[in-house]
């Protein structure tokens, strides 16, 4: 994705704001691109909601994943990307001059956005931003994000495991517990077919109905090549 | 892949051979599946040939990467491992007792399988082997193998770029500079779709257009869903 190409989409406030992600995401290029990719599909399922306030939507989207570094580099565990997020994005809203009740709105945006957030989102901004980011991870772009991820964490591009063995051996309190022995589709067994379910707009659903289409047939030919069968 | 599985298709020699190989490459676990992929496809491409000898296409197919890991770490780049496999493989061979006639047929395999090889695949044995290899950068396989290398080497998920300044700026000689500016759909553009057009058994040609159609779909809607229409 070209993220030049994106600019003409963002007015001088968006620019900055832009910029100071750019920044903070520099060590992770991959989580740049993300950050656009949800930007744009925002848009997009924005356009088949009503009262959507676009300043809200533009920057919280912008800003959801400001604290992904940060997280990251936290070797205690006890950072959440959410909630410092919030925290951060509402330091850079203030020095450029975002009045408080939009401030207000983009935090609940960028705190509820998560997974396993407990706080739920409640305006559509957040629930646009919410379905944005967990399509992210279906469809052609979640096959090659996942198959990224296995590339960089040395994992197999296929493992063969019943499922409940998998679960007993290697999940604990729902987290995979060494991400060397997971592979992209037990990702896709475990987690990806579940997202559907917890999307909040009608465009979003759309959406993961053909993007899930797309990649259970991607899994299912994997299954038959790799079994010298196609 | 479980590779325990393919087991009862090796009979004794074959699963020493196979043993050897995974020593000889078990820095490197992906390298081993590979071998194991193409070896069932060998086996799938075979059924529509005549008169395929299988000791030597089952050996060739267990032992044609065997050189693969000294390649790697050659950093002279004098190695080429279709050579040096077949030197390789000839020694394993000659201490199993296999006959002279066969160990010829197996090292031609083995030597002429490469891509850039100027050594062309002779023998119904050498064709399967060259296609069978040929095959495993194709279809779900190829878009998951494309993206494991990209997420080792941190390349982006996608590169929006006019494939003539592409190749201007970062390939010479037929190789790419810089393996961290390269990306998954221009691997296809460069490499992949020409494949078809190299391929020498019937059954291969078929199964390749089945993937090359395949890849083809993922790419086209990886880009829908990167321009957010999808």
């Amino acid at each position: 994705m070209k993220v030049e190409g994106d600019s003409a989409l963002l007015d001088e406030k968006l620019q900055k704001i832009k910029q100071i992600v750019e920044k903070e995401l520099s060590c992770s290029a991959h989580d740049m691109d993300h950050v656009m990719r949800v930007y744009k599909i925002c848009l997009e399922i924005a356009k088949h909601e009503e009262n959507v306030d676009f300043d809200v939507l533009k920057a919280a989207a912008l800003l959801h994943d400001i604290a992904r570094v940060k997280e990251y580099q936290d070797s205690t565990g006890s950072i959440d990307h959410a909630v410092l997020g919030a925290e951060m994005a509402e330091k850079i809203l203030e020095n450029l001059g975002y009045p408080e009740e939009k401030i207000e709105k983009i935090k609940h945006c960028i705190i509820s956005h998560r997974f396993r957030s407990s706080i739920k989102p409640r305006t559509i901004e957040a629930k646009i931003l919410s379905d944005a980011d967990k399509l992210d991870v279906l469809g052609a772009i979640g096959i090659a994000r996942s198959f990224m991820i296995a590339g960089h964490w040395g994992q197999k591009m296929y493992l063969d495991v019943p499922l409940e063995d998998y679960v007993r051996e290697n999940v604990v309190n729902g987290r995979i517990k060494d991400i060397r022995k997971h592979a992209p589709n037990l990702e896709f067994e475990l987690k990806f077919k579940y997202i559907p379910g917890k999307l909040y707009t009608k465009r979003a659903k759309e959406i993961a109905k053909e993007r899930m289409r797309f990649m259970e047939e991607f899994f299912r030919r994997l299954k038959e090549e790799l079994e010298g069968r196609a």
